[in-house]
């Protein structure tokens, strides 16, 4: 009899001063990895001294989550940086995290870019290299998140590190294994039936639906959860749950 | 025969990205320590790193110089920052600086607040309990540089950190101890042959003058150079080399 | 037969990029002057852009709300800014948002300063001198709002301006008529019936009840009604509705 | 007799905080208009108050400078943003720099995007007509600087705003009438002769060297002098001077 396993991930401690944002709290139970905001696109130094502490108490594994220097645009815009500045930005943050994950007496397992950071990543392979090489110039030890078939995990192996390969389980695919861009028809699985369909046969077939109702591989180490919209907690328990029923082993990637 | 040690040290990597700032190069000769901006009053991920790699490249010890959310007023100016802030900006701010300074095969060695941190330090044990704190969370081998007779040292050693005393060979002192401040008569020596005169007896004598020719003690374990004048690097080389003259041993503090 | 007026204002545009805050439309129908951040504590061109839109929409007078350089700490936080720095830092923001006014074919009314700039004003006269002066100098029209009894009136008046005395109808006041400091016991009147009274006696009697259960002097020629508490909307209803019942007309100052 | 006139631009009050940047002092008394820094890539209150008295002093006529949000990167990274937000962040810089030049007598004249805002607008017409559109909303006798040949012209025109063709001195250009890439052989004309035969050529016959020695179409109403290199006053003094040896007028452009 196979076993599968997953890891359920999701983006946390994303406010910034006086401005809440997500629902950190209620999402978290249902996650085993989080991606910790490190002050630059979203976050501060107390969100993410309080999103450590509670992430170690809700005992999931903390990864940081570098962004671009654009809080302005919560790193959601590409903007046209240098490899060294990847790499020096990605440092930094994760850094600056480290060192709370430490004073916490907790330990940091990954690493998983941002937004257009993380989008850059997918399709330049010196953005990727560069981000690896920080990652691994820090700690060899700490794993990279990278998509389902991106130059980031590409270049995060030829960097000797290891790597947790992700999906969306509210997302179809395209032939080549890329998400489906937002732009195009039916890129969202809105529904909570489709979505669940779509996380086990990742999981436990490495196939993900296409667009057009045919299917491509992917490989699911881990399956992001989206903390912001209005479902969110609803949707993650949902996922979970179906998953657990299905025998599906939802734990953080060996680190 | 009795033999006397100082450290010499210098703010460093203080420029922002397309701006220069102070004669880092120049002055790195003369000095055996150096406190590196970390992003935040002053520098950037890039500077950040390179200062590491000539600090690392010069042989002189490195410690990090977390300042106040200013970069505008260069973290100069008072903030009514609380001390949990003041625990959580200087954690931030000196991992990230660690994580340049561990990429680069180096170790960090010390932490000196920049600025209005370092002058609200001397005077708010609860804002220099906080940054005590935050210096040991994350490495209690870590130095606390502070101003001889503030309360920074008081904090640091109530919290079993090493402390290093902090002077300034181009000011005079109150009886106090304290710094005459700078709208005071004669509260700076500009004059080289004062300065040297203040230096060597600071060291050797653990006395400085005061603002009407007296005398008050103060502690000396390093001396602070200062890096953005016109005649920084003039002024650093001849106390470096009067103090060698003086039989004074130029050295970082033990770490 | 006497009759009285009074302006209800309210905060507005306070959020910043993907960070929404405070109840701006449900806020809207109960106030008859609105102050718009600046971009600098809160806001940025985009909720400017908005705001402005709403406020001329909905007929509210519009004012700009300029605050420290302080994202992190959403202005509240004093900083030893100069006058001169007090003047720049107002004349750059009112400047900003006067231009989105005009490009929506409306008219900047007044100035409020926000948070700790507000405080600062207050007690010092060198401070509200210059943010007097920023505001008379881009046009000497502009009204410009201060706290009842504060030094940022009088240097209002003094440069030759037409001030907006403001008081808060959910706050006690001290004897000399300001405000209770929240540290001390009964500052804040949490029940509605309270500041309903509160409010009548401030516009028709210019009296507010002090801590002690006394009264002071005060002049209440707007009414603050904050938009971040949870019972904002429902507060401000509550508010209005009694004034109204009272007789009192509620409308914006003279512009 | 046929004449001739040009407008001698330069950047100006590009500062920040504790950062002196460029040579405003030496080039001021070689240019005509001047572009000042609005404070996003470069700029704070304080410059902008300061570089508008020194332009009114010195008699030249003054634009607005607005960027990307990207201090860091100096706004010299293309960031995707989108139409709308080039309007708005174009308005905020542009209103902000206004109120200084009001505040202190002036009239503002013009509106030059800076670096990659300026390089967008080159690209994209809705990037352009964004710009365009915020430019003529505040006030639409503003002049709109643009590369020659740019779209920005085209939907200034559009727009209905007088525009004001730029060229540069120092580059050549390619058939197509747009500059010749850094990245490709004789981008550069890096000697004072060629540059200023290339400036004359511009006026006069509204031609421009091309890399391989040919002629292309420029149209060149203003002629951009570069004041961050080391030879940057030398430079301006010499085309000006070349200039006006040709008997070619010197004067900012009617507004």
């Amino acid at each position: 009899m196979t076993s599968f396993t997953v890891d359920l991930n999701a983006d946390f401690g994303e406010g910034f001063g006086a401005y809440a944002f997500g629902q950190d709290e209620t999402l978290l139970p249902y996650v085993t990895s989080v991606n910790i905001a490190c002050g630059w696109h979203a976050g501060d130094p107390h969100t993410m001294r309080e999103a450590v502490a509670r992430s170690i108490a809700a005992g999931v594994q903390i990864g940081a989550h570098p962004g671009l220097p654009d809080r302005l645009g919560f790193g959601r815009r590409e903007m046209a940086i240098s490899p060294q500045e990847a790499y020096d930005y990605t440092l930094y943050q994760v850094g600056a995290l480290q060192a709370f994950v430490h004073a916490a007496g907790g330990l940091l397992a990954h690493v998983k870019p941002h937004g257009a950071l993380y989008h850059m990543a997918n399709n330049s392979i010196d953005i990727a290299a560069a981000i690896a090489r920080a990652v691994h110039s820090l700690d060899r030890r700490l794993l990279l998140y990278g998509q389902s078939g991106s130059l980031l995990l590409t270049a995060g192996r030829a960097q000797g590190l290891r790597v947790v390969s992700e999906t969306f389980a509210d997302r179809t695919y395209q032939p080549d294994g890329t998400l489906t861009p937002r732009s195009k028809p039916n890129a969202l699985l809105d529904d909570t039936e489709s979505a669940i369909w779509q996380a086990k046969r990742m999981v436990c077939n490495s196939a993900a639906m296409t667009a057009d109702g045919g299917e491509t591989s992917v490989v699911a180490d881990t399956i992001c959860l989206h903390g912001d919209g209005p479902h969110a907690a609803h949707w993650a328990k949902a996922i979970r749950e179906a998953l657990e029923a299905a025998n599906i082993r939802i734990q953080p990637p060996t680190f």
